[in-house]
This record gives structure tokens, sequence and C-alpha cells, in this order.
């Protein structure tokens, strides 16, 4: 089975990586992250879904430039594996206050080529609280 | 390649079988359209990531009896399929004024087992028009 431990923890160091380079503002590691090619998805929070490679680098881009830098802690990850692809669960628990704060829900998709487990779709959304 | 013009065909077909029971408010088809397992993961908008098919089935089961039916048109499909796994990203514009008015951006994501391809976990967030 390819659900096995060794690509558990492959999938879970590739999700990793992604993190580090958004919290990093690294556009490099970032572009590391991901598959290049036309059928990544990316929707940041609140966003529409931008289709292919092009158009995903250009947000990181933008949101590395616009001065803001995000600091947070990953938690609840579930890494599932089937084959050559894995999705992952995880809540980004954004440190710091006012509208910056507050947690964010990511379903991450991965694909594995000859350089290991790349992103091919990122969601994430904020958790409302509810009362 | 498993990329081919029927598989993607095959995960349209689920995608729209998932959207049809969400809007009829069925469970039971709803039901069929998931993988039951431990693996399966929902995230409704606003919403924590839900893990498990017992905790997911129990949200759409609320969902359904909460007297609220919601109408929508799936635009943007885009399909990827990578061996026996596949993404889907999809816009649900959901008819109607007020606050159930809009468009959520979704995420879907389908494994092929023994019976066709079933959904493993969905990601849906609200658009937020930007001025």
């Amino acid at each position: 089975m390819a659900d096995d431990g060794a690509e558990l923890d492959a999938v879970s160091r590739a999700n990793r990586r992604f993190y580090e380079a958004f919290e990093a503002g690294d556009i490099d590691a970032m572009s590391d992250a991901w598959e290049h090619s036309e059928r990544v998805a990316c929707t940041h929070p609140g966003w529409g879904t931008l289709n292919g490679w092009a158009a995903v680098a250009g947000s990181w881009y933008a949101l590395f430039h616009n001065g803001q830098t995000l600091q947070f802690i990953v938690t609840n990850e579930q890494v599932r594996v089937e084959g050559d692809a894995a999705w992952v669960t995880c809540d980004e628990n954004i440190l710091g206050d006012g509208p910056a704060g507050g947690t964010v829900a990511a379903l991450n998709v991965f694909v594995r080529g000859g350089d290991g487990w790349r992103l091919v779709a990122h969601h994430g959304s904020p958790i409302v609280t509810r009362s």
C-alpha cells in the first residue's frame, strides 16, 4: 500500500515546506513547494479560485510584497495518501491581534512527481467562531 | 494515462451527483456520493474541518433538516485526475437574496474504489466581493 508511514511522513514534510515558505515570505521556496503546471489551483481566504501556476505564483508574489508578514502554528494535520496523490487537512492558527488573527481551515492536495511531493491545490478559509 | 477523457467525465459526473444530492437535500444520495471511511474530511463555509464519515454525515443530516433549501448553479468546473485520485475546483453560485446568496468556491477530492469515484474531501468558502 502507498498509504504507509514513509509516504505519510514525506507528504507531511511537503506540507511543512509549504507553510515554512509561506511564513518566511520566501517566493523561491514557495515556488519549490508547488507543481509548475496548468492544473494547479489556489483559493486564498475570501478569494475566488486561481487556476494555473502563473496565476497562483502571481498571487503569492503579491501577498509577499504587501508588507504583511504572517506567523502561524499549524495544528490538526491529517495526511491521506492514495497512490501518487495525497490530501492534507490542517488548521493555520494565525498569531497576532486584529483582522490578521484567527484560524484558517486548509485543504491541500499533493502529487508525487520525479522530484517528490508537490502541491497541486490549496484552499484556505477562515473559521468563523460560533457563539 | 488515467487523465483521459473518460475518467474526466466520470469524475465530473461524481461531482455533479454530489451537488444534485446537496440541492435535493437527499441524505441517501449524499451518502452515496461519499466514501464511508475515517479518512474523509468536510469543511463547510465558515466551519472547522470535520474528519471521518460519521461527523461528515451528521453535518449533512443537520444541514438538510434546518429547513433551508439551497439552489445553485455550478460553474468554472476544473477536473484533474491522478491515478485513482482526482480533484475538482468549481464555483457554487447560490440563487436567492440575502445571506444565503453569493458564490462559494469549492475544492473537492475524489478517490476511485470498486464502485466508482467517491468524495473523500470537500472544502467550500464564500468568495468575498472586493470593491
